[in-house]
């Protein structure tokens, strides 16, 4: 079994000696651009741990991890220009660094890309079952992106609707990694289905513990800014259980602070983290979060292989799950 | 076989009766309404026609038309934004009836329906190949689209430079509409690639129609303001070639009204048109359309099946290239 290093070093190898065409630059050059940027490329390693998994060779899944890879920067691109954000991993974005139309443009032509390296490298037999959710898993993450934008303009957001979106916009893809992993390396299709349900209720877990770092990560390790989601409202578990319990002056400094025009970042979110600590929503999202690691280790639990070859998935998720806080 | 008409039907109905899902309405109610602006259906309408043309059954090629309209409408979406455009067929564009975020997303996603209705339903033993020459078709249309964009802050621009922007930009859509309908049709690979150089030359030839008529058309049936061109310095076939003629006060005068910041519309209009005149460079692109239109029908030449089955296709050519100039 390969492990999670190696599989880096792989998909980082294979994005280092991707070409795209030279010609027009303001096409192609933004592509090789955000792929260069880094990060830990979690989509592409569980494609190919998936196939690892099940004794598929490894060199079959490197062109769909790499789509995979494509299809998830795409969609940074083109959310980038959408949330304004000026940085990504501490580098310009491309709207920023060229402009909009050109992030428009490169984003498009970056999703035909990952199309045409699935389509290239997939073989012709399970073609037909690695596009379809492909295709599902790139309809649900526009609408998981685009239920995000609408939250910001709505007052109340149920726990529910929260996690059907970020099920969307960040689990599926993960699932969607695991089964087209799964289906190269000749799995059946109940495996592949239970390793794509490991892989969303991971994202959602994942998630959620991006909730918690945001609040109460170290801030040497979390990369970004402690008290972001505070500073901007933004309704994640923490903020959406928070204005479902909390009562009396709790309610009332908690809306002071959601309606406070200006005021001292440090103030807003060390009260802010405190009201959270007296309602105990860190230990509720801790909780729900735990619920989904659960249920995604009862699903690679019924996939049909030796236990080791599960190993580096079971570590993998250990280390999405690091418990840092 | 089928008639224009009978298969713009064909396709209309399809459109209606396309559902997608209900939620986010801003991810799709902007596809039903931009579906919904009407057209002449052009690409679906030559894919149908393809596939008759080879005897397979129209219904085959219903869907994989749909996707073909779906694609075409997605570029008109994005395009829109790219250009500011604020009507599309005399109404509002996605981004001004909405905002840009949600024709970028929206967009997105249309995408993604065009490949989704492609998978869902060509069949297996042509997948590939479907979905390879839509692959590069998709990826020349965005190509197209950058080089035009990249064209209005350019000095110079050769005819053969704007040749390749126009193929790219407007015509391998047509070929790839057309291959796609020849391979449902169970067409063989030497047929199929013919039907694709007709669609591509004669994309060629409909585009320098569009320039001449642009300047030369009759406003009553045009549809769109004569002269715009003009009135935009818009480097068509027209003004690049007037570019590179025009000598002494004729060059002189051209460049006075590339340049004038503010000037009488219709001075402009119809100092160009006689500077057009006077260079014959109308007669210069009827000539160029005709050499490509002539292309176009020596690939219809070779398409190994009855004179008769080819008659649509030469008449819906014709129609293409009305010569109402």
């Amino acid at each position: 079994m390969y492990s999670i290093t190696q599989l880096q070093d792989l998909i980082n190898k294979q994005i280092v000696e991707k070409k795209y065409p030279v010609t027009p630059a303001e096409l192609y050059d933004p592509i090789t651009y955000i792929m260069s940027l880094g990060g830990k490329r979690m989509r592409p390693v569980m494609t190919m741990m998936a196939c690892d998994m099940f004794g598929g060779h490894i060199t079959a899944a490197l062109e769909p991890a790499l789509a995979v890879e494509l299809f998830h920067n795409f969609t940074l691109m083109h959310d980038d220009i959408m949330d304004k954000a000026p940085l990504r991993r501490g580098k310009s974005t491309v709207h920023s660094k060229w402009n909009d139309n050109v992030a428009i443009l490169s984003g498009d032509v970056m999703l035909v890309e990952a199309y045409k390296t699935l389509v290239n490298s997939v073989d012709g037999a399970i073609l037909k079952d690695v596009l379809t959710v492909f295709n599902n898993t790139a309809a649900g993450v526009c609408e998981g992106q685009q239920t995000d934008m609408n939250f910001e303009l709505m007052g109340d957001v149920s726990v529910a609707q929260y996690l059907d979106m970020i099920r969307l916009k960040t689990a599926v893809l993960l699932g969607c990694s695991l089964k087209i992993g799964a289906l190269i390396g000749n799995a059946d299709k109940e495996d592949a289905d239970h390793l794509y349900n490991f892989g969303v209720n991971i994202g959602i877990a994942f998630q959620l513990q991006d909730d918690i770092l945001d609040v109460y990560g170290d801030p040497e390790k979390f990369g970004k800014q402690v008290g972001g989601d505070i500073l901007s409202n933004k309704k994640t578990f923490l903020l959406i259980k928070a204005i479902e319990l909390a009562e009396d002056l709790d309610e009332e400094e908690l809306h002071y602070w959601l309606n406070a025009k200006e005021c001292d970042p440090a103030s807003k979110i060390s009260s802010v983290t405190a009201i959270y600590d007296r309602l105990g929503v860190r230990q509720l999202a801790e909780d729900e979060m735990n619920l989904y690691a659960r249920k995604s280790l009862s699903e690679l639990a019924k996939v049909q292989v030796n236990e080791e070859n599960k190993q580096p998935l079971v570590d993998f998720a250990g280390q999405l799950l690091i418990r840092e806080t």
